[in-house]
């Protein structure tokens, strides 16, 4: 497809949503990082924090699934976290080197992500021609300091919590077309994962798929590719702006 | 108080959340030369264009009120306006001068309201220090459409919209708390009216009211003053940003 049918396929777009941790966000090698600098300041030696950060995230869709069957009342995305983390302390056996509230901190770097080198200068050209938005799992408050503290422009934050819900509830999808009060059509979704964007075709959006194919690392085991034929499909951020004609 | 009680009084405020129409943008002056270049495309003459803009706005607390009150269900802000735009083009004998999406436009004046001179470069330099959003009964896209077209820094944005009622109904005050998910003594609400600041206050919210004795006019009837001991006062955005230490 190229940039003018484009332009012509999202000439009434004017919302774009995108979603954050993997699309957005890097954050396998910022809780990688993170990691190692805590284990200096700790002296901790021997534990791979490539596969600490792994691990860390593997609770989230169970964490998220207790929430979506309704097994379990609404808890924020801090608290799946959270309750990760006690876990994979104790599985990496360093879980006694570590106060409470210096567990409280760790959790933190859920809010200190770093975007993928595109991100930025993407959506920087994307904002001027469009309203953009996280549609994300993340907290409120969590999507606001990770944004803040990178210098991420969004114009407003739609988070789980807004909603009470997360992806691919189709609370939050609904949700987010009706608080933004245009037609779905007119809302662009943007996502590096398959189901994410199936969801928000089947509520009206259009859909744009980015390829990150090495999010997960070693642990990936799906959206290496676009699966449907999304309405467009990019190599990141940037890439996403040209074929926007920002 | 001077500056250094002051950030002991604010030491712990992580997020400060700001009333909009009158406390960060004038929306008197901005609708009163919106209408005179909407009479100068149409030429029309002899409408005072600043009582327009008070009739228009004068439609406001009535509209809110029947959502309060339960004797309608929720409605948006930008329904309210417009309602109230139908009825002052009828009472200033103008109705018949403007096409349907004509009207659809000029009710779109309320998302492109200006700022006091004083607010952007105060919230730029709040921001610096802590999270900042407005809590406003505007809805979300007015005010993403808003902070975009006149460069409000926000971190986040929470409408009456995000919460289905407008201030100040406590569920407003009380949604943002919980959605904010910290403390609502860590919570500063800034607002050029006392009433917002007395329902801030009882939900436990630190308070902060700003001058803007002429925000109405000649129609103006309250809040010329601070009319409780108020946790700070200040003579506009950067007065407040000065007050905070930022």
């Amino acid at each position: 497809m190229n940039i003018k049918s484009n332009i012509k396929t999202f000439k009434k777009t004017r919302v774009i949503l995108f979603d954050t941790f993997g699309t957005i966000v890097d954050w396998r090698s910022s809780i990688m990082r993170a990691g190692k600098k805590i284990a200096n300041r700790k002296n901790i030696r021997n534990i791979d924090w490539d596969s600490f950060a792994r691990s860390w995230r593997a609770g989230y869709h169970p964490g998220m699934l207790q929430v979506q069957s309704r097994e379990r009342p609404w808890v924020s995305i801090d608290t799946i976290h959270r309750e990760q983390l006690d876990k994979i302390l104790s599985s990496f056996q360093i879980d006694q080197l570590f106060t409470e509230s210096e567990k409280t901190e760790i959790n933190l770097l859920w809010h200190k992500l770093d975007p993928w080198p595109d991100s930025i200068p993407g959506l920087t050209r994307i904002k001027q021609k469009f309203l953009i938005g996280p549609l994300s799992n993340g907290s409120l408050i969590l999507l606001a300091s990770m944004a803040k503290r990178a210098s991420i422009p969004w114009d407003f934050i739609l988070s789980s919590d807004t909603f009470k819900a997360y992806k691919k509830d189709a609370k939050v999808y609904l949700g987010a077309i009706h608080l933004i009060g245009i037609k779905p059509s007119e809302i662009l979704m943007v996502a590096a994962h398959n189901d994410d964007l199936k969801a928000a075709r089947s509520h009206g959006m259009r859909t744009a798929f980015i390829n990150r194919a090495y999010e997960y690392g070693v642990d990936q085991t799906k959206d290496f590719n676009a699966e449907e034929k999304w309405d467009l499909i990019a190599d990141g951020i940037e890439d996403l702006a040209t074929a926007l004609g920002c």
